[in-house]
């Protein structure tokens, strides 16, 4: 089921507009490409109104945040809500700074997110920091982890219930969840810590798979979560002795490029809550 | 012929200054340095006018432009034309934005560019945008293939003419002109488009290329064009199972460090027309 | 006794803040996790106190600064400053334009800065421009060789003294000294030129390491630096034919990756002076 979501990426191509940081931004771009999409960056106010018309979706990532970024942030994203585009929020830092952390939250309030993605960190801020997310318990452990999985799975339905967005907390063991269901998924490597951006990566590649599925949000999200996770298990499979994170973050694009419905239904390790 | 202007290069180690979005900038800076060059960033109002100083050559590439590094773009391009540098126009995007078009027209309007470089659907927004070029038929296809050569052709010569600038569009099928002469250069791979930056990578290579052949400027671009179309097929063979854009990537880098004049001489295709 | 430096590293991961520039920013960040490191990148005024305070180090790179940067620097700097934290300055391009020459010296008036580390072209451009070192006698070589090597030793020494400052010269002989202590460094390769921000990554990791070794601050200066180095002569040992300066990069971010405390002693060429 999740294959077909990656298929839809392949046979559409959809047009991503990107106001993300510049640290990971160009792997970001190869990611996207990678998967089957297409990316624009933008982040200039005089700009991103124009840009994000002629694409389907927009991934709004605050991790080098600046005061004019910020302003094409909610431009963007306006404008992106009006036209029903798919808008995915990274909140990157969220509860590290005041400026993300109150930037993440007025984002929340002025616009409609598909999803929002995120570690367990960030997500907890967000779900304490909103107005309209107040009532959410957040006092729920601070890694995703067998023992705090029933907890976590309460948390973020409530948190995506509330909030009105698809909620992804990844991590250790990744949920991806609206206020119904949540997918639990298991695949991945933790040496994929060792590699700057793969976050970024994952948001970028998720609101393409969100614009070629507007039928299957819930599903398309967790595919993008498999995709990364399974791509980060056959990089690890092909390194070689002396190889390490440079290497090993080409040869996750790598895997990403060479991933179809077929490997992905075969990777895919997760259950439904 | 072509490979007397690598070797060039690879002689006189050109300093190439470059304006460049943030997406790709560091394989700008990596192909600069693989194919002889040495690169230098800044888009700071204040700083690019000594920074261009001390270049031989200018590298403007509107990708992911702001209004400050727009007054940066003007600066410095004022600057390399009282000093008879080469400036090179990257318009990338124009066409998808009003900034990104009027930015790139008003540019033209304001600096003499020795080389504009883009896609067909870049250079065709600039052919019917810009002042200085008006009444240049630019209804011609919006894809080079054999089919539409001809119309081309007359296209890219008749915007060199009026522009007063080598033009050069790329895509499957590359067009490098000035009034009189167009290079149509068949080097290359589809696949090459399935990796970020491969046009900004060129637009910073031709820079050095321009610089270090002021007496066969036509020549020098075509050298460039060919040189990274060449590249992207050595990189191709090269490719192993499990292999997919990010590798691909380092590879088409790899095979720039390694090219030099007889390599490239052996491997150009192209006609001049 | 450099290795257990690197080992220091690796058990307590150490939070780097960086203001760095956006052509090698990635590779910075790569590095830092390579080594053990952990990073976090922010210019924004409103928010690197926040982001600098949660973190151990701080590494200022000047090499694409604009307005808004520099200010980030400043206010980043003293608070990193109030809270003892290790603070380092690498000044991209001083010399090379008006505003880097003026900031870098700036900086070291109102900053103090743990390590100073450039080319040596560089380091005499601040030797010579700062107030607070007037004195110095930078009438030096500008490249450090064996035969240059005395008064070298010499210059960095005094640098270090009157600045109060580690001062790292990096280039074909690497020095790294205070006061009274000068190590002479012959790690590396000279291909490691050719690829972009080798400087700017060693700039970073060094940051992580002063923050691990806060008793040896001199020792752990000189470690990274044999660090690199050492990965250079690592990853050349590595290349493969068709590899070129791209997959150079990889390889050697892959060494450090790998390095060890073993490793770095056994492989590390240095003297004391």
């Amino acid at each position: 089921m999740l294959g077909k979501c990656i298929e839809n990426v392949r046979e559409t191509t959809p047009l991503v507009h990107n106001i993300t940081n510049y640290v990971t931004v160009n792997d970001v771009a190869n990611v996207l490409l990678a998967c089957g999409g297409s990316p624009i960056m933008s982040d200039e106010p005089d700009d991103v109104v124009d840009i994000t018309s002629i694409c389907g979706g927009l991934n709004i990532n605050i991790g080098t945040l600046n005061k004019s970024s910020i302003e094409g942030m909610f431009l963007a994203g306006k404008r992106a809500n009006e036209l029903n585009h798919m808008v995915l929020l990274d909140p990157v830092g969220a509860g590290a700074s005041k400026l993300r952390t109150d930037t993440a939250v007025k984002l929340m309030d002025e616009i409609k997110f598909t999803v929002i993605r995120g570690n367990i960190s960030e997500i907890k801020t967000l779900a304490l920091g909103s107005g309209t997310t107040k009532g959410v318990d957040a006092d729920v452990a601070d890694a995703v982890t067998d023992e705090t999985l029933d907890s976590a799975v309460k948390f973020v339905k409530d948190f995506a219930k509330k909030s009105g967005s698809i909620v992804a907390i990844t991590g250790a063991i990744d949920l991806v969840a609206d206020g119904d269901r949540c997918f639990v998924i298991r695949n991945g490597r933790p040496e994929m810590g060792k590699i700057t951006g793969t976050g970024c990566q994952l948001s970028g590649m998720m609101t393409a798979f969100l614009v070629a599925n507007p039928d299957n949000l819930l599903e398309a999200a967790a595919a993008a979560v498999c995709t990364m996770g399974l791509a980060g298990e056959i990089g690890w499979a092909n390194m070689q002795e002396g190889d390490g994170n440079s290497t090993y973050r080409n040869r996750i694009i790598d895997a990403i490029f060479n991933m179809n419905g077929a490997i992905l239904d075969k990777g895919a390790k997760y259950e439904v809550r």
